[in-house]
């Protein structure tokens, strides 16, 4: 891991900083950007931290520009992390063709085919080199609580379902709940896995929800009106039969008439960083 | 006017709806894109208007998708429109080179210099046309309010100046103060307006409230770290002079640390629904 952080840019937002850095990712062996919402509470004491992971298409930046997250988190003082949603700046055969595979889809999995194994590790940039760059630059206490939205809110899942005792608390909105059974995931994890099933299974949100279980409850949110949801991709229902067959505690939540975008997102913000600072206090 | 509207989309948001319409403009012979937010009240009974005018380069998405403003609006139970900042769809010499001058670049007024005599009629638009469109379409009860960003924070200080009584509340956000002594105004209103500066008193904030005063207070929020306030083109000094001597009330907000962004709209938003709902109850 390389220590070094660059500064892109310092906005001051509800009285704390949006900061925006590159540096050097060796798990992804490129150059990255991610972006850091540090609440007013962090200039007197280390904050808890959630962590943000972004769908299809995205960057660090959709999240902190739409869903209006800053004003909540400089409220209850908690800082928020958006990582990028792929390695960047790389030139794989096919990378840049679609939106749902390759730059900006890189699935937060750990990808073992060709050419796919140099730079799309994903899983091991957001849960090992970039909470301990996070640890050692800025004023965070330890803990921390993961969300995300469609193929990130997929990505939250699979990253507390894989760490128990990690996150404090995991919530997503419209994940892709199910990959090894839709379009994307099929697509994305034949790409990146191979097309040996039984490998998909430890990326598989459902599937590890019934090899592990959980102790941590599922907190889901759902837009019936989202074309991707009534497309297939989503598959809530998949999620609420696997947690009913473990015995994991879910709440899913299907919102009346709600969309795929942000704009969902931001009416449903305000719950769940809600909901994420009641067990980032209580751990 | 034509009295076609054309949906583009329909997006729940906080319990309301953001839809977006296309329309033919008979001010601006052209094609139009304006966005509304409704918020659930207006499913019960007709609601006030807060017009909200755009800056330089943008669009009537950016403020939906970035202010957080649908949050407040919902709460309160005030409708929002967005239009956009210039005529589109033309092609005229030079209108689409320079992001301060022609297509995303109308700064409000009435142009009278060719080419732009033809299309640039975005005062028009936005205090004659398309009030009268909205009101024929939209569950309104008449009373409205208006608000804008750095070119449309002046846009909506010059609508409000020029129309005693037709607003209940003006506010603005990093407004250009006086365009007339800055190089963005001087440069849209030599194009626009022609070259005798006399033609340009009718059209910037600081002339009109010497010349005409206001019984509506001005409200405006602007960020000492704004790049652009600091090059001088937004003059908020000026305004003050002005207002001192017109005995305008005027309440300036130096924000410490802001900048020109949709961060800094966002981080004082709420304020400003507020101040609007309060004017709109009480009118």
């Amino acid at each position: 891991m390389s220590d070094e952080l660059e500064l892109i840019s310092a906005t001051k937002s509800f009285g704390g900083w949006l900061k925006r850095y590159t540096h050097r990712s060796e798990a992804l062996h490129c150059d990255m950007v991610f972006a850091i919402y540090l609440p007013p509470a962090a200039e007197e004491k280390p904050v808890p931290l959630l962590w943000w992971l972004s769908g299809l298409t995205c960057t660090d930046e959709n999240f902190m520009q739409k869903a209006g997250a800053q004003r909540i988190a400089a409220e209850l003082g908690i800082a928020i992390v958006c990582p990028d949603t792929s390695p960047r700046g790389t030139d794989l055969p096919g990378e840049h063709e679609r939106y749902d595979f390759g730059s900006g889809a890189g699935f937060y999995v750990n990808a073992t085919e060709s050419p796919w194994n140099r730079h799309y590790h994903m899983y091991d940039y957001v849960t090992g080199e970039l909470p301990a760059l996070l640890e050692a630059h800025f004023p965070l206490n330890g803990k921390a609580a993961i969300s995300g939205h469609s193929m990130g809110g997929h990505g939250a899942l699979i990253c507390a379902l894989k760490n128990p005792g990690r996150y404090t608390s995991v919530s997503a909105f419209a994940p892709i709940c199910n990959p090894s059974q839709c379009p994307w995931g099929e697509s994305a994890f034949t790409g990146y896995l191979g097309k040996d099933q039984t490998n998909w299974r430890e990326w598989d949100a459902c599937e590890l929800v019934k090899s592990r279980g959980s102790k941590l409850a599922l907190m889901v949110d759902q837009g019936d009106a989202d074309n991707f949801y009534q497309d297939g991709q989503l598959r809530p229902e998949a999620l609420q039969a696997a947690c009913k067959e473990a015995e994991v505690p879910l709440t899913l939540r299907m919102q009346p008439g709600y969309d795929h975008s942000y704009f969902f997102i931001a009416s449903f913000i305000d719950d769940h960083l809600r909901y994420h600072a009641h067990h980032l206090r209580s751990a």
